[in-house]
């Protein structure tokens, strides 16, 4: 098996994950939480989003959380940003990176943002424009890499426009999203199969949910293709808007399981990832959707 | 990626499943639980276990269930049966098939059925014995194949002599069972790197639990490395004894899902499966424990 010697692993839960949960989470528990994860040794957690909390309402206290972060040297607090009013509220918050996404689906795309793929590309061109004269690097996200809740399956093709013009704008890596969980390993061999003659493995992440159960899975045959970063999200933090009471983004801790048992460093402390799982997830009095977390947390118990 | 064409899939809910769910279930749910399973296009379904129903009470009622079950041509309706007198049981019971049951861990062994892996082998003899006079197939399973909760990590080679210690006595396949969930891709890679040398692929099956969220993962590079016989329970029914609250054995659903996307045979209805799931969940007051079949119940609800 050939695999990558070690992984960066992009913690998500703060944003990603708690923005699709239905619970409401109080600013100082989101501190509480980024603390930990970075406690946990993650070097990366994407901290808040900077959208319009008319359409995001869980995020609309990004400001207070990066204000009142404890910052550790050496962590990166990343930020969403959807447009240079966001971008600059992540600013004047002192993001150290920020991120901006993309699809694959143009029907995704219309539905989530409101605009086609290439009129997105072309609102993140200022953004990008403003980070790099601030020196801030900007990743990119693009969803529905291999399905699509209103296309069905995704093709290669348009996963590689949008990330080629992701990456030509300015982005240093690209983070392939299963926005809705739906992809098997032979579409992530497909789906990779056809980025790799053109992208380089090192300017591309993975971004799996958990839906069907396959994440772990597509990680699998994500590393064994040359894939070194994975975004995932502790206790799976997350649900999933289109298959409701659907589980949400891979967990973290079953991530470093995985991760763990190939032979990979990381860097993270599982025993304290799992803690930290836990604490979230009785916080907001939900089934732990870890099972790395569940199971070695009944086992302490 | 170089997989096999077919899949056989073998269904032990009814058996290894319910055996360690803590409710009790109705012989008559037990009947059409198999009968659903079966409808499905499952035809391998393990329906019961001839043991002593003072150590597992969940199955005192296997007579019952063989005795009452419609039985559909084609469909093997298996038993496990530990001893002689099980076999007889079982024969009177009209099972199709009885599977045998030995550990690649001495520790193991010693507290689950209380001899030497040897002394196992021995007793097994007679019961292999008289299935050949009757001309009745017998399967193997051994646990504990790359982890023990005991003795930690198993390697390969006593997984390989007890493997081909039940083949010698007479046993058409073996099924090699992660009994603790605790393995990942590499430790399957490394058991069947072991074995395959000295053992055919089409002797083997791979029976995993999702204790730890791997299974699919395991599943996938089992299938890689020429497993075609894959065991798992409808709904993920089981828990893990060894780590209370655990999740069990892998979900059958899970598993079609992840052939479907392979593009691997199968022979399975997968709405008509995820109905059986939810039936038995229900029934049991339980989550589902299969992710599919989680997201597509609340699809179709």
């Amino acid at each position: 098996m050939a695999l990558p010697a070690r992984v960066r692993v992009v913690e998500v839960g703060p944003r990603d994950g708690l923005q699709n949960e239905k619970k409401p989470v109080a600013t100082s528990s989101k501190i509480e939480l980024i603390r930990r994860l970075v406690d946990s040794g993650l070097v990366y957690v994407e901290a808040g989003s900077f959208v319009n909390p008319k359409w995001v309402p869980q995020m609309a206290d990004s400001e207070a959380v990066f204000g009142s972060l404890e910052r550790k040297p050496g962590v990166v607090y990343a930020a969403l940003t959807p447009n240079l009013q966001g971008f600059e509220r992540a600013m004047e918050a002192q993001a150290d990176e920020v991120a901006i996404f993309g699809s694959a689906s143009e029907s995704f795309s219309q539905k989530n943002i409101n605009c086609s793929v290439e009129e997105s590309i072309a609102r993140f061109k200022p953004v990008v424009k403003a980070a790099q004269d601030a020196g801030v690097r900007v990743r990119g996200y693009v969803s529905c890499v291999v399905g699509c809740p209103y296309e069905g399956k995704i093709a290669p093709e348009p996963v590689r426009q949008v990330s080629e013009a992701l990456l030509e704008l300015g982005c240093y890596e690209v983070s392939l999203g299963d926005t809705i969980g739906v992809g098997t390993p032979r579409d992530f061999e497909t789906l990779l199969e056809g980025l790799l003659p053109s992208i380089a493995a090192d300017y591309l992440a993975v971004h799996c949910h958990d839906t069907y159960g396959m994440a772990i899975a597509n990680i699998l045959t994500s590393l064994q293709m040359g894939i070194a970063v994975v975004d995932s999200s502790v206790a799976g933090l997350g649900g999933c808007p289109y298959a409701k009471g659907a589980t949400g983004n891979v967990a973290t801790e079953d991530v470093v399981y995985l991760l763990d048992g190939l032979g990979i460093a990381h860097g993270i402390d599982l025993p304290k990832l799992v803690a930290t799982g836990s604490f979230i997830s009785d916080l907001l009095g939900r089934p732990n959707n870890s099972k790395v977390g569940s199971a070695l947390s009944v086992r302490s118990a």
